[in-house]
């Protein structure tokens, strides 16, 4: 028996003794009447006359000792609960129990009289604005029950431990242009929206970094980096924020020549579930002291903390840039020809692919001054100096000649590639101008190594058109990443699920071929079952595990990238999210 | 009560409904013997006679119910425990149990059983190899008690299981060049050396990477590469082989151009410390698919698993490569010019500088066959197309000379550039060979944020000449990283202290200008307090979290970057460690 039990037993002993010293039994057998009424509940025929002639009976009844036993039986299962270590629910693979309507209320209250009235809103628009996103492939029909609005980080802490004590669900919000319903809200919850934490704190030009908040956008950033010679590369959708962007890894043009957003991040301030605030490095350019957490919690959609602060690298804006536009009889040309331009060891700063709907689709637009050859066509950016960009140019021209390039167009001044590159920008709005009512587009990525990108395009083109889809083919084909948007009708059950069989066959074909089921937006609510698929269970498991260990309650925004369940057991619930994508989100 | 209680209650009740029925009074006065007895061993007074003369007594003593009661409470103990999962011990943070030498005996029989006799070796010389390093800055008198020779993936997975079912800790082991103790054994154990598993596994020219194991060396890498006009980028010490390069998430000269260790690492095969063997990634060049695994696990140091094949990314051999020397009057000078050639756009593709010692050692050494001048020195490396090298250099030569750059020597043939940049590459090397009987040579490195590098080696340097140490200064000036090379004599013990002690100034300055204890050579035994300092003990316990989680036992690699107690208490510890390091290797 434990120590406790021990303790207990000698705690115990005097009083046995006494029972057992002379007329002891006189005390024990002059407690008769308990037995009496206990023997009474169970023997109907024991009658009043009985019981006055029994004689006394002993201390120890059935029911007592029963008693007793299970008293101590129950304390041994506490004590054993205990000695188990207090952190063992960390490790439960059972899905995880999230507050009651009542305690979110309650919780609500709490953060009100802690960051003030006005910065947590219930307001039903407000919640839609932060459950549904017209980008995504995917909405639900839960929404946060609110939106919290901190201005620092000391603020994001106290709505962290609230969250923490009451077992709500946090999800961070900045720009709402994910595609994978990143910050969407299936266990309700609060959204966390830095739309109060977006400001530059601090450039160091002669460092070659820059401090920002969550919600600062990237464009903005340049903007205001414009007069340091410096800029942020990564450069992704056009709304999106240092946040999102951190969330889900993004990248953009710039990531053949300047690499993704895990590459550009020096520290983060992250606020854990249980409010506590780190630093996951200082300052340093380059450093390999401990583990990677700035790399770890880059792209883990807020699942791991919220990040309140980031220190980003800059580059030195080129003296020189340049664009340029070839166009070829088909994918396999321009593809041919951009393999040639690497490994010619010419540092392109972009390289884009577009297929011939998406050429015609920007002429539909109508967004550029010009119209174009609707015909696969490659967009050149050339970065550097002055010198270096005429060679490029030079080598590039070469290269689009041999492989069939038709007219190539250089752009004279910056105006002209300023507009010229406007085509590629504009790519995905063009797209979505294009939608008639009740169209929705359903836009995804996947990547492959870079030599079976003509593959993978090819194969998925034949197949849309033999569904009958429009869709339109972007890519990055410098890192073997390419965009697909499939426009059809929400009114069409049978259409979006054409639709959904596609994509389905895009992502298994990637990974078929060694690639990725998202190059650069991200798993969240769409593709769960795509990540199981991509890297297995086992090692799913271990994200599963890493996760538990540092929120242990599974509040950081439950349902992405992963399910709290072991990841052989989420099929069914990714079926039952894949079914609920067909109804139509509250505001439409 | 419990569930399981209250099933055990209901099937005791009919036994005691008997006891009520009619007649169950006498069943129990029937029952007198053991109370009589029980009372004898605490009543002296009790004699036969009493005991003869005493009426019966009932079913129920104080000994039986207590005996029934403390049964239960071990029950209800043990379910509890159970009910706690068993998994509760990962999260202990007391200090690991390790098998006993007994143990650690059966392991090493069993290992042999299932990989062979000659796959375990215990030969004390083999334990030296594996324990002692003349590079590094500390050695500890602990060996492993077996060095493991894996042959693949599949017996390091068996290796860990053994492993795993003993408690042995497990130690890495590849290169051994490393400079902090990175692959000593603290807790002696296993080291598991990658000998045989050094080879290429596949070469995709056409994806640009290629898949090795964890013994092949960089160097011999791009040599058999260089048919695909291809190269690895990444260049450290030229013993370092890839497994340690993923460890200590190296870089080298090329890291201002082409980056670290992490940012060229595709995938990784991982073996757990339980011997589940996952791969982290597919092998597409660019994804955003759930956790950065693959940057969790580079950098670790061999603490969360053991890595036993990788696969790189691949570069473009650049057209053209020219090395120039430029020749400062001072540091300042030096990083002034360093500074204005990044900001230039200029994309250099190595950028050195070293000090007025580190030349004089280059000239006693006299490994270079030319005599060089012993003031602060920059080394060039530009690569590109040739106009752009041709570029580069022009504006490099004009910077140099605006900041009092004296002659500049540029490289006019392939093999001048490999005698010119031989002096950079054999700095250390030159160093050691000036070693007299009984001289160690302690190298370190520290980061800072860029603009601070100049301050930081001002400093240092002044502190070593007062303090009248023979020391060495090389930096990677785009990195804001540098390495001293002090050299020591291990019979003086006051000197050894004398540098401990400047190096521990060395980690505090650049901490206090946002930097890194370590840019390029990571923690290991060495810097495990200096880790503590420059991120705080709750980020060092998140890291130890997510060890924990991983590694449950505290297997893989223990005592590196840092312990398995709360960071808090590891002080002592670190100081004993220091103290230890005055002490020689047994082999010295």
């Amino acid at each position: 028996m434990s120590g406790r039990m021990k303790l207990w037993w000698e705690s115990l002993r005097p009083a046995t003794r006494s029972l057992h010293a002379p007329g002891g039994l006189q005390k024990c057998t002059s407690r008769q009447g308990p037995l009496a009424r206990s023997k009474a509940t169970y023997s109907t025929r024991a009658t009043t006359a009985e019981k006055l002639a029994r004689p006394n009976l002993p201390l120890w009844t059935t029911s007592r000792a029963l008693l007793l036993a299970g008293a101590l039986a129950s304390i041994g299962y506490a004590v054993g609960v205990n000695d188990a270590g207090n952190h063992a629910h960390e490790l439960t693979p059972r899905p995880p129990k999230y507050a009651s309507k009542k305690d979110m209320d309650k919780a609500i209250s709490e953060l009100r009289s802690l960051l003030g009235e006005d910065a947590v809103s219930t307001d039903d628009e407000d919640l839609q604005a932060h459950g549904y996103s017209e980008w995504s492939s995917i909405n639900i029909d839960q929404l946060p029950v609110a939106v919290a609005y901190p201005k620092n980080t000391e603020e994001v802490s106290q709505i962290a431990k609230v969250a923490t004590k009451y077992k709500i669900p946090m999800v961070p919000f900045s720009g709402g242009s994910s595609l994978e319903a990143n910050f969407a809200a299936p266990f309700g919850g609060f959204s966390i929206d830095f739309a109060f934490m977006d400001q530059i704190l601090a450039i160091h030009a002669e460092d070659m970094d820059v401090v920002v908040q969550p919600s600062m956008q990237w464009m903005e950033l340049n903007d205001k980096l414009k007069h340091t010679g410096l800029f942020f590369p990564v450069d992704p959708g056009p709304s999106a924020k240092i946040g999102g962007m951190i969330g889900t890894s993004c990248s953009g043009t710039n990531a053949f020549r300047y690499g993704t957003m895990k590459d550009w991040v020096i520290n983060l301030t992250v606020v854990l579930p249980d409010g506590r605030i780190i630093k996951t490095r200082r300052r340093p350019r380059k450093t390999s002291a401990g583990y990677n957490l700035t790399g770890l919690f880059v792209g883990a959609e807020g699942t791991l903390g919220i990040v309140t602060e980031a220190t980003l690298k800059l580059a030195v804006i080129p003296q020189e840039t340049k664009v340029a536009v070839a166009t070829f009889p088909t994918i396999r040309d321009a593809a041919a020809a951009a393999m040639q331009v690497i490994r010619s060891g010419v540092p392109v700063a972009a390289m884009e692919i577009m297929d011939d709907v998406q050429m015609s689709v920007i002429n539909k637009a109508g967004g550029t001054n010009r119209t174009w050859k609707e015909v696969p066509t490659l967009f050149f950016k050339f970065a550097g100096t002055t010198a270096g960009v005429q060679d490029n140019i030079k080598t590039t021209t070469q290269i689009a000649k041999r492989n069939n390039g038709g007219d190539i167009v250089y752009a004279k001044t910056d105006q002209e590639a300023h507009d010229l590159w406007k085509a590629r920008k504009d790519s995905l709005w063009s797209m979505l101008s294009l939608r008639r009512e009740g169209d929705e587009v359903w836009s995804t990525d996947v990547g492959v190594p870079i030599s079976r990108l003509p593959d993978i395009v090819d194969l998925s083109k034949k197949e849309l058109d033999d569904l009958g889809l429009f869709a339109s083919i972007l890519g990055h084909i410098g890192d073997g990443n390419f965009h697909a948007s499939i426009l059809y009708n929400r009114k069409d059950p049978a259409e979006r699920e054409r639709v959904e069989h596609v994509v389905h066959n895009m992502v298994d074909r990637a990974l078929e071929m060694e690639g990725t089921c998202t190059g650069e937006h991200g798993i969240g609510l769409g593709k769960k079952q795509s990540l199981i698929d991509e890297l297995g269970v086992d090692t799913i498991n271990v994200m599963q595990t890493l996760k538990r260990s540092l929120d242990p309650h599974w509040l950081m925004n439950p349902g992405k990238i992963f399910d709290a369940v072991n990841a052989e057991n989420t099929r069914n619930q990714h079926e039952s999210t894949a079914a609920s994508t067909l109804e139509r989100p509250r505001n439409k």
